[in-house]
């Protein structure tokens, strides 16, 4: 039951429902859906009474409408009782300091009166204030609490600091989760098989579901569907308490049980998941990336009360991880355009504690399942995963897949020519990637190259989990140096083509050795109403302008890439009149696929 | 006057506000101050009759209370109308396809039938749709509009596209601005003085809003005074239109006409800027910098919708650049603690258009008026200034602080001792700061160069424009490779000493020579209720550490360099102990001042 506790002021100001009238007060709190009782005075005696009486009218109330629910095992929506107490600020402190007023004013907030040590005027003040409580009826001679006032103290559990929900960790029970090799993607060979990665996941979320029908809730502002997890529907509805329509019947997805919890407030949806979390539940948010900003702040809070708690809050038991996916990516924003490409929030999560934050590219749908998984088992972390909700090419095999998460970066050797069996093989150049659409036009990209330069070594490398790029001693998930030199070599040129703002990669590589050699790019600010190539083009993260990076970055190639890179220079003329021309891709742009 | 047109759905679901009970709707309008009228239907001619009547009487309403308020002189609060229009979503559309309601329901989003090319029956019900709007009365027979029609738009200014007040760059005037000079800190020597930042600024402010009161408010969360600006109250007071209380007349600063903006809701703050500017006028924004992260979503899409209009829409003419004045730093959180620690705001502005983004870091009062007066007189930039509300020493006269803000990154001659009027001159280290408080210790810990290394050679260069860090191609702003490199020498050790996180500064430096001997330090997330100089050593910002940081760089310091590592080490202990003990820090560190 909500109590606005109404004293009327801030720190500077009044607040403005202390100063409308209680019509518009309660009017408004009708508005909101509840049955507002008030609860108004300052002499502490009577309030006293009052609040209790009409606590134990709110109660009563409460329980009236449960037991209406439960006899006729039919929901509704009660306007739920809920108490506005309206009572002074700094109620009982000093009444005037030095002919101002303060209690019941704005002047009682923080510090009423300061001068401790220089103005006997507020000693005398405070004295007075004091002595108001009537110490000695309190305490004995001793100073200690009276044993009568002692007794009323709750025990155990009823203590409030002790109430298990407070501390939730302790109510915490593990997921039970359905074996996700179940919902492996097949494949014969890698870059063929196309795919919507995360509706791949919807399925194995519906089982999550359904295996956990009392403590998991899916998050996400009106964009279950939209971010292709509609499966989820199979088991469970969105949560609806209004009023509802015949036609809700044919796809609304709703139900006053509904574990799906839609609205497009994501600030609310934070808000539902942390108190849902905090309690000793599980929970899965996801949203339209750019606008995850919204949540920029709380995030931030959020990841610094982990942190205090995992390192200075020995007592409180370790809760569910926030997971956060994060989808319908800045590269596929087709018909929406500029204002939804924002690849920005990883950037943020990078400035808090590396204790407690994780940020994973899942390259195709069985990294996904995999990631997911080791997710909804964690603890004590935020999770950030991108993924994206089109249809995307798929690269690994389940098993290689959990093989490649494990290690959080690897090698793809298929797609590599750097290893031909001689003891001094190293690559000409490596080719790394981070995040779905940018996997497939490195890809590609590696594909022109094998056509045009079958004698250049490539070594392509594909980064699922982004905290592997710092140091071993800045994030528990850093590579050494040692082993980052021997998968990127200490000296080759890297062109690393990443989903987000290309300079993340900078931040995080920055100790790298001869880290000026790594070339990266991604989203730097140029978009509008593009197809995906078209887009691309305009980062420069598309196949032909990698070819290019390469042609560029690496010497020995000789008089014939000249030529190849006035073909690709060509080939992005072509193409981008071609999506203006026609408002889409080429087919063979669409169509591509991996075929060595 | 707000017109709510509840049409019932979003992409996916019923809206909430359509759902609930018509008097439930009611209240909630009336409980935020309005009088709600509601118009409901779905016949489109009974519909336009009843919508011209309320509107009527609507703007009768207004008339009214605006002649009441102007015969009286006085101003009071109206129970404004509003209307809340009740129409089914996809009105008029198709009623059914495909045997699924559309009109009046979700379906109605966007696409409410696709298939154009191969679905015969959806080409015919659009047909149908088109033809409802009876084309052969509105169009001639060579497919024109009839000039009855025609004849009824209205023309020049009057069409909505035209109209200034949507295009307000062609309404905005130029701010009167009183000389910034006339508010200079004055002083006899560098680093002696001390005063409170931003309460300089407020003075000036102050005097900008006299001579613009018209066209300039100022926009605070309830911290105009506790961010020291209290001064501009002398001629303006906080917007208030809710009820007074005869205390108010002390120190409340409320009034009806108040230009100071205060509500604890930085995002109305933003949108009450956003649309003054848009429409013309002139603001001033200032906010914890910790809270800053809860606009970090609209100041993105301020951002892109700038850039925007300066590259691709030429008839929209300039408004006056968004001013965000962050205060009330991490670094002097002495009572707040760990949640009110967080400078990554810069970090998001940095992944905007170098085109419409500025970052100033003044490092002192007189450099704050400069980059205040350049950035209010500047159009079509989201500028952001950090600087702080607290005691600070004052570095430059109000000339040396025009031409270093001008510069934007500068040495100072007077902190330095590598010129010493011989040809070979170069300095053996680099100490370069960013920031009010980085500032004070990268000057104290050069003080203890002087004494310890006399002969040791210390360049001292601030920052006060960020992006000078990026290259030329990079920002507008940014500094050559060349002017970089004779600044900070191409392969001398930098001791950078930033204000925010301190990887930042890799991110904006990461093309400049041999980057990897600048080493930052910068806030990474240590912090709890701490003492200034406790906080510093925590992220080793302070003088102490960045001794040690020089000792460990610079090789020819010999054998008493271990001696003096050893002193730093001691002090950093004895410096907690007595934080920690005492609850503040040492007064040789609280009074420290420059004396070179």
């Amino acid at each position: 039951m909500p109590i606005l506790n109404l004293n009327g002021y801030k720190i500077a100001n009044p607040t403005i429902l202390s100063r409308i009238s209680s019509e518009e007060l309660e009017n408004l709190f009708k508005g909101y859906g509840y049955t507002p009782y008030l609860v108004e005075g300052s002499d502490p005696e009577t309030m006293h009474q009052k609040m209790a009486t009409v606590m134990e009218e709110c109660i009563v109330k409460i329980r009236e409408y449960q037991s209406e629910a439960r006899s006729n095992n039919k929901a509704f929506r009660p306007r739920w009782p809920m108490i506005i107490l309206r009572t002074p600020k700094g109620w009982t402190g000093p009444k005037d300091v030095d002919g101002h007023k303060v209690e019941g004013f704005w002047r009682a907030h923080q510090v009423p009166m300061g001068g401790m040590h220089s103005n006997p005027e507020h000693v005398r003040l405070l004295e007075e204030w004091m002595k108001d409580y009537k110490p000695e009826e309190l305490f004995d001679e001793n100073g200690t609490l009276i044993r009568e006032l002692k007794e009323l103290a709750p025990v155990g559990i009823k203590r409030m600091s002790a109430n298990p929900v407070a501390n939730g960790g302790l109510l915490r029970k593990d997921l039970k989760l359905p074996d996700f090799r179940d919902y492996a993607v097949t494949m014969d060979k890698p870059g063929t098989v196309e795919v919507e990665n995360t509706r791949v996941l919807g399925k194995f979320l519906r089982d999550v579901m359904k295996k956990n029908m009392t403590n998991f809730r899916v998050f996400g502002p009106d964009e279950t569907a939209s971010n292709r997890l509609q499966d989820i529907y199979e088991v469970t509805k969105k949560t609806w308490m209004a009023d509802y329509l015949p036609e809700d019947r044919d796809g609304s997805q709703l139900s006053p049980d509904g574990r799906v919890m839609e609205m497009l407030s994501e600030h609310t949806l934070e808000g539902w998941l942390e108190t849902y979390l905090l309690t000793g539940r599980h929970g899965f948010f996801h949203t339209y990336e750019a606008f995850v900003h919204v949540i920029d702040s709380m995030f931030n809070q959020h990841a610094k009360w982990l942190d205090i708690c995992k390192k200075h809050v020995p007592w409180r038991a370790p809760v569910s991880s926030l997971n956060l996916m994060l989808s319908s990516l800045v590269w596929r924003q087709d018909h929406n355009g500029f204002s939804h490409q924002d690849p920005g929030f990883v950037d943020l999560v990078t400035n808090k504690s590396a204790d407690v934050t994780r940020i994973y590219f899942p390259p195709d749908a069985n990294c996904l399942l995999s990631v997911a998984d080791h997710c909804l088992r964690s603890k004590d972390y935020i999770n950030v995963i991108v993924a994206d909700k089109q249809n995307h090419l798929q690269y690994l095999t389940m098993e290689e897949a959990i093989k490649h998460c494990t290690k959080g970066i690897g090698i793809w050797e298929w797609a590599s020519n750097d290893d031909c069996g001689k003891a001094a093989d190293e690559p000409d150049v490596v080719m790394a990637c981070c995040g779905d659409i940018p996997t497939t036009e490195s890809l590609a990209a590696t594909a022109i190259l094998r056509e045009e330069f079958p004698e250049l070594k490539v070594r392509f490398i594909n980064v699922v989990d982004l905290y592997r790029l710092q140091t071993e001693t800045e994030h528990p998930h850093g590579l050494s140096n040692k082993e980052f030199d021997i998968l990127f070599t200490p000296d080759k040129p890297v062109i690393f083509n990443f989903h987000g703002y290309p300079w993340l990669i900078h931040k995080l590589a920055y100790r790298r050795t001869n880290q000026e050699r790594i070339h990266v790019r991604g989203y730097k600010e140029e978009g509008n109403i593009n197809t995906p190539l078209e887009l691309a083009i305009l980062n420069q993260i598309d196949r032909f302008n990698l070819v290019i990076d390469i042609i560029d970055r690496v010497d020995k190639l000789g008089s014939k890439a000249v030529y190849v890179r006035e073909r690709m220079r060509n080939a992005i003329i072509d193409n981008l009149a071609y999506a203006h021309e026609e408002g889409m891709d080429r087919s063979e742009v669409v169509n591509w696929k991996w075929s060595y």
